[in-house]
Parts: C-alpha cells; sequence; structure tokens
C-alpha cells in the first residue's frame, strides 16, 4: 500500500474490510448533455446522486434481463404530471402488472376526457395557507400541493363513468376490482377514437390495450370508489375485493425474472412486494423512489433491505431507494434507462 | 403603544394586520410534571410544541363537543405498541368509527392470540443494513423498522382465523369488510374468555365489544387480506369492496358534529377525511398526527388545510398538524385529554 | 423452544443471532400519570417511542455517572420557548459546556433585556405564504417559522450590546469568541439585578452566573455578529475565531468520562463531536434530538454510529438519535430525566 | 367559460381568484433527450418537477441579469463529489462570493494534494449501523453517509497545510478567514504546476485563480479549523472571526442586482442571507435546494418567502425552493442553466 494508493489491502480478506478501494469521481456538467449523461455522471458522486445512478443500472438491468415488471404508483403522481411517463411505460412494453390508487385512476381519466389540471397561482408557491384554500373552497377548486383541480371535472368525469363504464360492467354483477379497472380503460381508450390527440387516453387506456392488468386494492379511497359505490347503490353491481388476487400472484409465481418498481409508498408499493409472500420465489431487483425516509418507521419509506427480512426480495437481489422528490427521480430513470436501451 | 409593549397595535383593524401581541413565554419543566402540566408548558412555546399543545385542546373541544370521532390509524402503530391506547379510546367511547389497514389488523390479532412483538436485538439500533435484514431472513423473523416479529405468529394466526373467524363469514358468503373485521374482533374477543390477561384482547376486540365499526378499504394488501384471498379459493367466502360504504357515510351524514383524528398518513387518513364529500356537512375538528412533510406533495403529508379547499373540513374548523412521529405525539395527545377530561 | 415462547433460543451462541427475545409491550396511559410515567411506557413500544426512552436511560447514566456533558444547542430553539430549560440545566449544573449558535445567544439576550416573541396570528399556522411574509415586511415583523419577532427589539439589544457589552469587551482589545459570551451573559445577569423577573436572565446569564462556557465558532453568522462587526470598525475590538479552542479541547482532554447531548445539527452538533478528534478518548454517552434524517447525507441528520468511525463515540459507548421534533423531545428527556433523579 | 376550458374566467379581477388557468401539461421523456429538455419536462409537471423548472428559470435570469451571485454551500457537498460543478462555476464567472464550511474546504483541498473519497463497500448500502462503523474504525476509515475516507489523508493534508499554508499566513500575523481560505487556494492551485490533471486543483484553486472570496464562519467547526488551531497554539498566527466581513457587506452594498444560490441549508445559507441585513437593498433572485422541510422550524428548513419578512429577499424577488436531495439536483440546475445560457 502506498500513499497514492491508500485503499488497496493487499493480502487480507475482502470479506473481512468495510473498506475497499472505490474512488469517487467529481461530478462534472455541461451544456447540452443527455440524461444518459447526467446519470454517469451521478455514478461518480455520493449520497443521493450514487443512489440514481445504482437505481438505473437496476432498472436497466432488470428489463434487459425480460424481467416481469412490477410497478408500484402511489397517489398524487398523476395530478404532478407523470401519467405519459407511466402510460408509455404500458406502451413499450416494461410494466406487466401495474398497482396503483383510485385517486391516480380518478385524475387519470379525468384528463382522458378532457379534463385538465392546472398550476397553482404563483406558480410554485411557497406554502398556502388557510385563507388561500378558503378561497379555492369558495372557486370550487381542490388543491393537491401546488397542482389545482376545479371540482366541475368530477362532475364529468361522473358522466364518462356512468355513460361509458357502469352500464358494462353492471351487466356483469361483481366484477373484480382489476376487471374493473379493464372497463374503466376501454372507456377511456374510445373517447379519443378517430381523433389525434395522442397523450390523451393515459394510464388506463394504454393498459387496456396492451392487457397489462391494473390492481387497486383501496379503490374505495377515491372518487372514483365513491362513485362506484354511488352506482352500486342502485344496481346490481358490485366490486369483489379478493377475487383478482389469484391474477396477481399467478403472475408473481409464474414469473423466470421478477423486479418491483416503487415509486411513493403506501398501498402501491406494499401490495407489490407483498404478493411475493404467497410465491416460491421473490424480487430478483428493487428500485424504489420515494421521498418518505425510514426513520418514520411506516412503510412508506422502509427501505427494500428491511422487505428482504420477509422474504419479499432474493437474498442476491439488486435493490437500492431514492430519497428524493420522485416528480424529479422518475423521468430521470426512465430517460436514462431509454436512452442506455437504444 | 410602548417599547415595552412592541406588540400591540391600538387603533389598528386587527384584520388587517399580520402581528398579533401573543408572548412565547418559556416552557419550563420540573421533575413529577404531568403530562398535562408538560402539553400546558408546550403551549407557551412554538414549532412542534406549539402544536402539539393545540392538538390536545382540539381533540378535548372535540371530546367534550361530543362530536363523532372518526379515527384513522395508519400501518406500522400496532408493531410500536400503539395498540392497547386505541383499544381504551373504543372502550372509553372515544372513537366512534376506526380506519386502519390490514395489516394493523393482523398483528392486533397476533397479539390478541398470544404472539408477541419484540424489541430489536440492539433496542435502537441506528440502521439496519443488508446482512441483518439477510440474517433475519434465515432466523424466519419479520422486520419492522426497530420492531421483530418471528414469522411463526402467522402460521398461529393463519389458524386463528380457520378455526374461529372463516369459518362464521363462510356461512354469509360475501361478506363487506366491514363485517368482516366485526367477526374477527368476536374471534379475537373470545380467545381471552376467563382468563385475566387485560391487554391482550386488542383493537378488533374491543370494537366488537363496544359496537364500534372497523373499516379497511385496502385490506388486500395485508397478510389478512392474503389469508382471506387463500380461503376465498377454496370456498364461497368473498369480500364486498363496497357495501360498508354506506354504513360509513351514514354516520358521517348523521353526525351533529365530526372529528377528525388521524394518525399517520395513506389510505385511512383519506378515507376518513373522503367521506365528508358525500355528507353535507364537513368536519368541525381536525387532528393530524404525521411524520410526512407537505413537501414531497403527497396525500400522507398533506395538511389539513388542503382538505378544506375539497371541502372535507368546515370553513370554520379548528384543525392541526403535528408533525413528529406518532409513536411520540399520540400517547401525549391522549393522557394530557385524559387528564383535562378528568 | 415452545409456541409460548417463540423467541428463546436454547443452545444457540447468542452472539451469532440476530433476534432475541425481548417482547413489546403494548405502550399505555392515564390521566395524571407523570413525564415520567409516559417515557417508562415509550420503552415498550417501537419505533421513536422505544427511542425516546433509551435516550432518558442514556442520559440519566450520564448525570448519574458525573460525566462532562457537552451540550449542543441548535438554532431556533430559544425561538421556539426552550431557553428556560437549557438556563435550568446550567443551574442545575447539568451541562459543562455550551456550543450553541449566534442566533440563540440574540434571542436569549432579547428575552433578557425584556423583550418577547410572540406566537404567529392563527396560533398554529399551516403554513406562510409569500403575502404573508410581505405583510409582515410591511409591519417589521420577523418570521421564524410560527413564531415573530418585532424589529425594534433587534434596536434595544443593539443598545444593550452598545451600553453594557462592547465597552468591557473594547477595553480588552481582541478576545475569544467565549469571553465576549461570557461578558454578554454578565450583562444580560444584570439586567434583571434587584428585580424579582426569575425567567428573563436566561442562558448567557446563566452560563456567567456558573462558570459554564459558551462556545459559539460561527457566531458571525447572526444579528450578534453583525453587531460586534459594526462595533469592530470602529473600535480596537476584534473576537478571535481561535483561541478559545484550547479551553473547550482540555474540558474534553480532562474529562473522565464524557457526554454529548446534541440538540439539533449544523454546527453545534458538529463541534461538540470533533472535539474529540483531540482528545486521546472519546464520548462515553451520546444522545441527540433531531428531526433531520441521515438520507440528506449532511452532517445534521448524520446517526451516532457515524461520528463513532471519527472516533468521536469510544467503542462501547452507548447513544440513541431521536428523530422528532426537538420542541416536543427536549423537555420530554429533560423532566424525564429530573424524576428519575429525584 | 365553457366545459373544455374550465379554467378561464372572464370578466373577474384576477388578483381576487386564487385559480388561474394554467394547465398542467404531462411530462414526457425521450432517450437521448438533454438535461435542458427534461428540465422543460418538468414545468409541465407539479410538485418538485415544477419547482425545479421554476429554479433553472430564476438562476438564467439571475445570471443573465448579470447579477451577483452569492453562493452557499453546506458540508458534505465536497465528499458527495459536487466540488467539480462548483469550481468550473467560479470558472465561468457564476460565482461571486462563496460561503461554505471548513468540511467542505478540508475534503475540497484532501483531493487537491491527490486524496480520494471512496464510494462505500456496497454501493448503495441502505444503511449502516454499528459494527459497520465499528470496523470502520478499526480500519481507520471516516464515513460520511455513503462515502468514506481513509483517515491518512488528513496527515497529509496536515502536511499541505503546515508546508504551504501556515509559513505564509503566520508572516501576516493575525488574518481574516477570508484571507486565510486565500493562501490555502493558492497553496492547492501550486500543487498541480506543470501537470495535466486539470480536476484536481478544486474549489478553493479556482477561487484563488479567479479572485473570488471565499467565506467561511465557523471555519473551527472542521479539520481544517482544528489544524489552524493547532498551528496557532506555536506561533503568532491566529484567525480574525470579523475582519472580513467588511468585505462581504461591500459586495452586497455596491451589487446592483443580488442573487442567492444556497445549496443545503446551516451556516452557509444563514451567512449568504443575512448580508442584506446591513445592505440597502436586498436579493433579487433566490433559488435554494434543500432536504429539509420548512416543519422543523430551523433555519436550514425555512423556506425563502420566510427571509421575506426579515427583509434579506427584495419585495419582488422572484424566488423558489426545491425540497430533493441537492446532489442530485445542484447538477441538474447548472447542466440546464449552461444549455439555455449557451
Amino acid at each position: 500500500m502506498t500513499d497514492q494508493d491508500p485503499g488497496t489491502r493487499d493480502g487480507h480478506d475482502p470479506d473481512r474490510e468495510e473498506f475497499a478501494h472505490d474512488p469517487v469521481d467529481h461530478v462534472a456538467v455541461e451544456a447540452g448533455m443527455s440524461v444518459g449523461d447526467v446519470v454517469s455522471a451521478y455514478g461518480d458522486g455520493g449520497i443521493g446522486a450514487q443512489r440514481l445512478h445504482e437505481a438505473v443500472d437496476i432498472y436497466v438491468e432488470m428489463l434487459e434481463a425480460d424481467a416481469s415488471v412490477f410497478f408500484a404508483l402511489a397517489g398524487a403522481m398523476v395530478p404532478a404530471g407523470m401519467r405519459t411517463i407511466v402510460a408509455d411505460l404500458i406502451r413499450d412494453g416494461h410494466i406487466d402488472a401495474l398497482v396503483t390508487t383510485g385517486a391516480n385512476l380518478t385524475h387519470d381519466s379525468i384528463e382522458a376526457i378532457g379534463g385538465k389540471h392546472h398550476h397553482g397561482r404563483e406558480g410554485t408557491p411557497d406554502h398556502s395557507q388557510r385563507e388561500h384554500d378558503e378561497k379555492l373552497r369558495t372557486e370550487e377548486v381542490d388543491r393537491i400541493y401546488n397542482v389545482y383541480l376545479p371540482q366541475e371535472h368530477f362532475t364529468l368525469f361522473e358522466n364518462h363513468l356512468r355513460d361509458e363504464v357502469f352500464p358494462t360492467v353492471e351487466s356483469e354483477g361483481t366484477v373484480s376490482i382489476q376487471r374493473f379497472t379493464e372497463v374503466l380503460g376501454r372507456a377511456n381508450s374510445a373517447v379519443n377514437d378517430g381523433e389525434d390527440i395522442p397523450e390523451r387516453p393515459g394510464i388506463a387506456a394504454a393498459a387496456f390495450e396492451h392487457d397489462v392488468p391494473i390492481y387497486c386494492p383501496g379503490i374505495q379511497d377515491s372518487v372514483l370508489g365513491l362513485q362506484a359505490w354511488i352506482y352500486s347503490q342502485t344496481s346490481r353491481f358490485s366490486l369483489d375485493a379478493l377475487s383478482d388476487m389469484a391474477d396477481l400472484n399467478d403472475q408473481a409465481y409464474e414469473a423466470d425474472r421478477a423486479g418491483a418498481v416503487v415509486v411513493g409508498g403506501g398501498v402501491p408499493k406494499n401490495y407489490v412486494l407483498q404478493t411475493m409472500l404467497v410465491a416460491p420465489d421473490a424480487y430478483d431487483y428493487g428500485v424504489q423512489l420515494t421521498m418518505d425516509p425510514p426513520e418514520t418507521g411506516g412503510l412508506s419509506g422502509a427501505s427494500l433491505e428491511e422487505a428482504r427480512s420477509w422474504g419479499k426480495l432474493q437474498p442476491s437481489a439488486r435493490n437500492v431507494s431514492v430519497y428524493a422528490d420522485a416528480t424529479l427521480t422518475l423521468p430521470l430513470l426512465v430517460a436514462a434507462a431509454r436512452e442506455r436501451l437504444d
């Protein structure tokens, strides 16, 4: 060992050493660099930069290994503008099962029928306070952090459900939640027929078009769920909470290799992970984009290592958690992976 | 206005002023002070101390006004030891509807039948790492942050469900989730019959004994949900996802005054709040204990002000969010409120 | 091993096992319980509750071992009302060296001369927004999260410095920062002479009265530092940045046993910890109360384990980090320790 | 207003409305897109994506207006690999005054003399635990989150200081901290003379070469500060804590337009902001990249709006805070701004 090479420890068992020579190179950036370039540069750095680089690495390996991708999408991602990215992943065959929330499906459908979310008045308000939210209430506009949605869109959404979705599912009686989201996707897909508005159809439509199942275990907890309940009051329609679990578990059972991509926490995260509790194997790859730190003790911020103790990840699985706003990291992950796969 | 009294602004319209004279007194503590005393002292301070004081104030007002209390309990609270507090609140009549997760019901039931969670090996490990979780996997112990649970308890839990719960619900065919949690509570309550182990029955048992409904919209997302699904495969039993929404919404509809107590985020939080979307009024009181900051943009950390824009809180509702670990703040909130009510 | 005792593993080497039998008992609370009682109850739980219980344990052991206590107090704790607690700790002999910020000394002195901080207008505003801060600017009121301070207090503070502090230090030429804070403490202590306003003198005064040194390495970064600089422009007074380091390091060097109590992060945290880099030993006890998670990668949220790699903590040192608002946990820690020591 | 255009509110006073029509377009990404492209796409989204887009906008406007840029760089950014980015900003004339920590200057100098930081053994460990840090201690390696540094580099750094830095400053007696960092920068710059290792010189060297002052108010709180103190013990050298404040304040005073770029919190953040307390004007632009949420109540997470109440920002100043890991956002900000300016 020399001064110039302080890390190598010849003659030692590397397994017994915590330190190994693997220098940090300094991140450099330049005008016009691609997202793939900046992610490569991240790999030279530490903290979150290194983690995002590792996430892209694992994600690309997952896709190149043709693993079945179980994708968890938590709640505010569609209002935050992540709808097209997820729909395109479905179209590209990069999602085999999607687990998401009723909220995302609600907001996805509102956009599918021509509705729009809006940026908050001040662009990026530092905060909003009681009187602002009172004013929004008066103006009949709902706030999701710095995104606004006029309430009239919920009325248009209700009409869409009553005209295009409920008649079909009613005729089938009690259906699984996955079947319900499929009919919703078909209806969203059909809105656009014959027109050239490519971004409109969205996630549920893309999933319908490409036979990708959408699971939504807590669907009741959303405007979509409320509407389903209201309709169920006066019809023979209802939703079976358990009957689509066989399909998801079969997908997990049959996957030769499986990867989990977890965006945000909550029910989607755990539902993706827990499906391995009834499968013979577990995830071979795991990537988590979250802003919840593990210190809350809650599931949302829990490390993927914790999932390993439960047997949800293979002992040999590569995994990483990136602790940063997923509205920033999801576009980077997908753009960098596309560039690498090209 | 004098130098000694810099805050009063006589002759001004107080509505137009941001500043009002309301001095911070310094928090003082002493040996033997009660929890109520320390919460009073918090009221002299700022940041989170002031918020917790306000939370106790609102919570006591909610209870004294005899408001219907809708209580949201997110995921890791039972493993973290908050089970008895919640069960006692039910016994005291301080919860009118409980919305929680399948995970909490699973862990609550495991304790009801004599199982135990355990403190992590190092008491309060700063962190845990891959190899520790691999070792736990080998030892068949699941980790929930710094709490461990031997997997054999899941087998005992499965036996309990198969012996005491499923036969009853199977005979009823497809039941609502609320009905299912009620049968679970009855079974948990019965385990203890004739014995003097007061802490064992827990949340579901107390809810059964006191006719408090438990709602669990994402129940599939838990070991309890997985077991229900497995059983449903070979029986005519299933769970209806929508049929108990009428009961919850009726409770909201009929409440003269209503309060939301939100512990953690996720589905329980939103489900408690959204029920007001189909009620003529909204919450008169809101208390939220969370560690998620609003800056993630997600529902879990969203302020209760945001809920106001949706009409989930009354324009005049008092509300506060306390941003700190709920395993610390929930015991303080309840102990201080009890002391005040005494 | 029996079903009733799933954790014991007779015949195994306990060092090789991750799991050890140490059941979580459920936290129970009741009206009138003391802070010591609730902290004992926390010890039955997990996540942050368990950590705070451990913190009290370590802190009491630290005090009972008569360790030298190096206390780090970060920035907003005085405006948030934690001034009397810290001053009382000094009076009780529970702090041997205090490392804090110029901001805390500024706000401590403002209160010492009769100034007051104030609760924000709405008590506990969920958030504040641009226009509110603009209004405060017009009203000449500074905001520190949910605490307000009229700017005129800075003028009174300047007068106090010019009348009572600078003449003394000017006569000494260039002084150490510690000496400067000592003279400030003497001046704050003297304000109150002959009057019965016990809470006024505060931290700097108590430190002066009890010969406890206050270190403030980044003093320039505060209104106190700005005033010192302005005065230095027209006098021969200045502050030596290095000359008090010998005293702090001597304290560390000479301590038979040493404990670090870290409230918040920043410079105070690291300055307390780094002093052990030039001492033969290291901290025997460490307690950290913070809301910064480790995932930022910054020093403020770094675990005390990380400090162990640097040799700032003894290999055998007991330590714990409590991730929750310190305005909640500091009063609990101190009240519970007092009760235990009584 | 039509159904297709739900947001416009013709005939209304826009100042009285909270809601304005400003639709969220969905973020789309593709292989090979540039960083500037992805930042443009962020502008279509909400939450943090929108904020980062706004940050680039403000930053570019700041640079195009030829504002004086006061740049705050908190502690772990150099170990995390952000050294070259900051050095290049200095070389490009995009930083007029740098406020940073002794830790950053220490780690910057260690790299300047050929030392290297290293990635943690497992690349991106989820967490590290007591025994790992104990092992690192035995191996004489210091940990900074997921970055490792062999302690021998501190010895080489000490030699560099004793050979190249202290002799110069000793001859000047007591010097300002800014002067000390300037001599350090000159020494770092000279190491590389005649060799072609462009990335080595780093931040302090670039600042020396381009006459950009570095301010470091809490310099004592670092290995650099400890070494300065040790040297001062046996020489007539010391550091004056106040004497460089005139230069910084003059820069603020004389700036026609001024912008604050704040990376992380702590002393650098506030020191950059507070300099406007003694200037006639205040910042015209503010960009903050941080992972600390405002809810801690501390300065590090405080919004820039809060700074407005103190008069540190102009009433009309554009500003934004991006709540995400700065090791991710700083490279994006700089690369996107470079692309826009090209």
